[in-house]
């Protein structure tokens, strides 16, 4: 059973033709080009859908069902209601795709939960049913798995445990909260973290490795860290709290079977996995209980999106 | 259809007999009495049971299923594998119902969880399927509802959102963390709020009607606040704030129907649910979603534990 998965971002359009053991078979990418008009958008859509499959070699009629990632919000009916980087406003995806595609059923949801849904699957869930991922970015994305399907919520926006407050009255997020875990948690806030304290420390190490690389990045403290440098450390340690403390807030909430940790941030390995599985196990609500929640490391990259929005027609119905 | 719900807490056991349309047929009630040994505790849940069927004029052969709440963790086998107000560490709960009720189908459940699953149905739900019930009382209890069943997670303690952090290095909780919710928003965190106030303003209206009623309590702040009082009003803003701060969290995760609010505070009614439902109408992430999550003051109180554990046998497989 073949099935297309896509992945609308704010860069590129990226499909892939995936079979049941999660295999790629073939891929079509074009770049999204914003801003353009969802009309044009969504005819290259089925265009990299219909590379996908030529590099595949089949056709629309061994497809049995197209899953689409995407930003922002989607009912029930496959309109994407709101997609701020996308420029989009009620388009109604769902309806757009199957018109270029022909008679196939089509599935749309949030990009997140399409990310969730392939790594609990062909991912680092190897088949959990109860799972939460979360990816460390520009922002904290995440995406809540119950029973083997998303958990999109009333109005399909659901799964932003990003945008949980972990310190009120606390640093402002760009949803307009303060203190969302995003704004300690993710790549964006690390920077921010490490900025500020190479200007309350001018003998940092911190300073020597952005003048080597031209910029703070989400490596910056670890590198410095690496180099025994305290300011760094510090920064390291701080923002190993902040992602800590919103994993336990979702151990303690959900109690999932795993919760898989993504995004660039990642790339430092046990370095960050080591310390965040020590804060979870000495800090969760469950500590009388014989099984816990793993924490693991996500595995398909940038790759979960096409594939668990493959999955939406078999495994999210 | 009959079936029997029991409420097992640290002062009482509750057992009552329920019909299809939620009403409740006859109760039993005798004393928990701890400390005492599991085997003498279940002997009396078993009369109370009894009683409850003599009240109700049925056997135990029109019982179609028993559920039980029960504080602590409990597993997949039935077994409360630690409640510490009980004194209980492995106490195979499923069995030693079905020792003294005969062979019918017996479910065990956490409490909280239960009284989440009586709201969703039988109380403010109204068959919700998707739904979070939160109770301000000694610590923030809550129990979470997804489609239609409890999510229990991976260890059968999951539901716990009172321990999500909402103040990194905030107050101390009971649970080893710092800066829980439960540590903000329980009715003994606002009597701790209330107290400080007191301290700080010996002027205050608090003082009088504190001496009024001998003790400071959950309405001190809220009726200071009713006489014009400043500090009083302030200590109730802050404690709305805390507790909105925990709903908003809630509805940008999981984006359910309903968040159900229950507790002693609760009788302040619209006192305290309006300012709670602005809070969440201005800061929920779900901003451009036409559907929001509706935020409801608990309608069965105490009832809903014996109800949602009732209830464990016909909605929760």
């Amino acid at each position: 059973m073949l099935s297309i998965g896509i992945d609308l971002g704010g860069t590129n359009i990226v499909a892939s033709v995936v079979n049941d053991k999660y295999e790629i078979l073939g891929t079509g990418k074009l770049p999204t080009a914003v801003p353009r008009s969802a009309e044009e958008i969504f005819d290259d859509i089925a265009s990299a859908c219909k590379n996908a499959m030529n590099q595949a070699n089949v056709n629309i009629n061994d497809i049995s069902s197209v899953g689409q990632g995407t930003p922002g919000t989607v009912n029930g009916d496959g309109v994407i209601e709101f997609a701020n980087n996308l420029g989009f406003d009620n388009v109604p995806a769902k309806d757009m795709l199957k018109e270029r595609l022909g008679d196939v059923p089509v599935y749309i949801e949030n990009d997140a939960n399409c990310a969730a849904l392939g790594e609990a699957y062909a991912g680092c869930g190897n088949g959990a049913s109860n799972f939460v991922a979360v990816t460390l970015g520009t922002g904290v994305g995440s995406g809540i798995i119950v029973d083997g399907k998303i958990v999109s919520g009333v109005n399909f926006a659901g799964g932003e445990c990003g945008h949980m407050v972990i310190m009120v009255d606390g640093e402002p997020c760009t949803c307009g909260r303060k203190g969302c875990w995003e704004a300690y948690a993710s790549a964006s806030a690390l920077i921010r973290q490490t900025r500020a304290a190479m200007d309350l420390y001018p003998d940092s190490a911190m300073h020597d490795i952005v003048k080597e690389e031209g910029k703070v990045s989400g490596r910056t403290a670890f590198d410095a860290m690496r180099k025994g440098d305290i300011a760094g450390t510090n920064v390291v340690n701080n923002y190993i709290k902040y992602v800590a403390c919103g994993l336990i807030n979702i151990v303690n909430a959900l109690q999932p079977e795993i919760i898989c940790v993504g995004g660039g941030i990642c790339n430092e390995g046990d370095t960050l996995m080591d310390p965040l599985r020590r804060y979870v196990q000495a800090e969760r609500y469950s500590i009388h209980s014989k099984i816990q929640t793993k924490i693991m490391k996500a595995e398909l990259g940038n790759g979960a999106g096409v594939i668990g929005a493959a999955l939406l027609g078999s495994k999210n119905q």
